[in-house]
């Protein structure tokens, strides 16, 4: 059997991960609406032999877009534009459950699985702003609410791919039989949050279903993860951290009758490279001296529920009280990261324009790799959501820096072996739920 | 000045618009699910300098599946994917304001107009049918509220693409202006049926507004179309039903301080095209044999609220009342054609099976065009949305050899205008409703 490989997912953010990456002279801001810079981005990728690239989202135009290139593509939309130029590479999609419906997701993801050939994956969100509600019409529902609604939405969108069996489709021109309606299912779905009849009017996704992604760090986010997700990106600062979260939603999913290599883990890391440590430390110099603080302070302010506009930048960060609702883990990881490493504002702010609360890692490919590697086979990591900080070269610098380095330890593919994106990351393709068993012989 | 031209779009229906068309030797069923067979419409379209490929859709799986080739691709998804292989043509989808949330429509249209560099359009429908209500856990609403919601979700989903003022973006890498903040808009809209803040995180679409497009033939709908829309497609049988229509919409357009040539009228026609009489006849015989005459009864009975499963196939079809909501220009339209040609209930399933109640035309591509010419310069269309029986070979027939002759006789392009939709259609480019207008010099 082949040593366990890595997984690697780039994660596509407009013209890179750092909030300054705009204004970097290898940056071309009008990307952002341009589909041919996410084409690049994805042959890229693809040319690296990365398992997927992934497109986050959100319902509102939040941050400042003053300072920061905002206003970007819906990802759905832009992913199926991706499918046409690539071949392998899994494409993943960040959508709502709580201001979407079921039939239309399931439709829509189906469409792309086929589009793709199999290479659609959905990244669930449930939307914790407010800001997003207001483009609804809606209160912001409770975490609990919205997490509940997520679990039935699921449900019913899994029953919806399920709806037709494989093999319905029987096409046959001389008997007129187009397909088998006795294995096209309606659901009747009647649950608390949905009525769904059903079936679905796309047929069978060639996965089945598409790859199940998700990234809540929330209790509620680990338990769904556990009994749901098939990925799941992560925040994690530390080693020590990552295990922690590592073993912790591992040791989850038994309870939902799952084995632990069902669901790979993959903490996101925004690695600054250089071909020598000087030059990486040079490049994130440039970076960190383009961040407006004051767009970074109120960045950091919504992130931790309070105003900072008026603390000294050089003080180290005050005493904020954790918020009621929001996003709780992005709250701690950033609070704690402040108290270990005893940073003043200005210095927190410059942390957190690289990678959002993710890791930084700086230096070159082998440190880069070395730390990959640590990462992997301490426990602590299925692969990695690879953030580059400039886009796209950031991501050329990894794949044709790091990722030979990792083939050349023996830690990640050289060649692509399926066409799927499950197939990429090893897992398997789920039956239909109403798929007969064969009779058994008697 | 120019001639006045035709515009013509290519309505891509699966494997083709006769609904024995899977069962053609020159159709492959497959295809209703394969991005390259839609891609090589979209090629064969452009390459004949068609204004537009369209693709209609419904939010449930009607007709019967047993009998056609049906379950096939969500349109917006798969619009994306044809915007990669193709420059100039349109690319219409049919999305519901019943069933969606404006702020969702609007960015998916904003992200497909920046894919295409400014050639989406919509057709908006309000979803009629039953089947549709039942996925989305609702009563089906009735006509009047249904287009009520739908004037409310234009109004927003215009102020959305408004949202962000052309000149709004101002990349300035230097003093870190992404965007003047004073040209991107909320909306706060508060109505009947939506409450939503805007502004949309996605900038402003090339067109400034997608192509509105829009089909129903209702009072309701005719009235919508003259305030809203910017193109019909309208199923008419003769040339005098195509002239009444055409005046009687054109006629209303002044109520809402709208010119005439505002909006574009193409009625839909099935081209049965041979290179002789005999040729053409041969195929739609061909086509008719396949028909499975149980299917095209039930198809009959759903358009017209009567079960006629036990009709006679040769006896004339029988009196039947008008349902009191539904598709009532659709039940008018069939009733009247049997009527008029006094046809028995098997040859009325015939004529329907060809293009669902839209005009057959039968003959050489000499024949066709007459036909075209005769309705274009009578006052009954702009232009013609080309509905060929069998994908994709009728398209190719139409564009290698109609397409010609409607250039030979002057009334087509020979090549591309401009490079947006808009410009295709001879449409003039929005400007945002919050532009401030330059101060006056005193």
């Amino acid at each position: 059997m082949a040593a366990r490989q890595l997984h690697l997912n780039a994660f596509l953010m407009g013209v890179g991960h750092h909030e300054a990456a705009w204004r970097h002279p290898r940056a071309e801001p009008a990307g952002i609406t341009d589909v041919r810079h996410y084409q690049r981005l994805a042959e890229i990728a693809e040319r690296g032999k990365l398992d997927s690239v992934f497109l986050a989202d959100g319902l509102a135009l939040w941050g400042n877009v003053r300072h920061n290139a905002l206003g970007g593509l819906e990802p759905l939309t832009l992913l199926a534009a991706l499918a046409t130029v690539t071949e392998h590479i899994g494409l993943i999609a960040t959508v709502s459950t709580t201001y979407n419906e079921p039939f239309h997701v399931a439709r829509k993801f189906a469409s792309l699985d086929h589009i793709s050939g199999g290479r659609a994956g959905w990244n669930i969100v449930t939307s914790a702003s407010e800001a997003e509600a207001r483009n609804f019409g809606v209160e912001r529902p409770a975490h609990k609410e919205r997490y509940d609604r997520a679990a039935e939405f699921l449900q019913v969108v899994t029953e919806l791919w399920d709806s037709w069996e494989d093999g319905a489709i029987l096409g046959d021109r001389r008997s007129g039989d187009y397909a088998d309606t006795a294995r096209i299912h309606a659901l009747d779905h009647v649950g608390r949050h949905f009525r769904v009849r059903g079936p679905l009017n796309t047929s069978r996704p060639p996965q089945g279903h598409p790859l199940l992604v998700q990234a809540g760090s929330s209790e509620d986010g680990k338990e769904f993860a556990a009994r749901y997700a098939e990925a799941v990106f992560t925040a994690q600062q530390t080693l020590q951290e990552g295990q922690e979260f590592y073993s912790d939603l591992k040791s989850r999913l038994g309870r939902y009758g799952r084995r632990a290599d069902e669901l790979l883990i993959l903490p996101g890391i925004s690695p600054i490279i250089g071909s020598t440590e000087r030059e990486a430390l040079q490049l994130e110099r440039e970076l960190e001296e383009l961040i407006i603080p004051a767009y970074g302070v109120q960045q950091l302010s919504g992130i931790l529920g309070v105003d900072l506009s008026d603390h000294p930048l050089d003080s180290p960060l005050p005493e904020v009280a954790q918020p009621a609702d929001g996003q709780q883990s992005r709250f701690k990881l950033v609070t704690d990261l402040a108290r270990r490493e005893r940073l003043t504002l200005r210095e927190l702010i410059g942390r957190l324009a690289g990678g959002r609360g993710h890791r930084v890692v700086t230096g070159t490919p082998e440190r880069i790799a070395d730390q990959i590697q640590e990462w992997f086979t301490s426990g602590a990591a299925d692969g990695f959501n690879i953030m580059p900080p400039v886009l796209p070269s950031g991501l050329a610098d990894f794949v044709d820096h790091v990722v030979p380095e990792l083939q050349a330890r023996g830690l990640f593919r050289t060649e692509y072996g399926g066409r799927t994106l499950r197939q990429n990351y090893g897992l398997a393709r789920p039956a239909s739920r109403f798929e007969q068993k064969a009779p058994v012989a008697s």
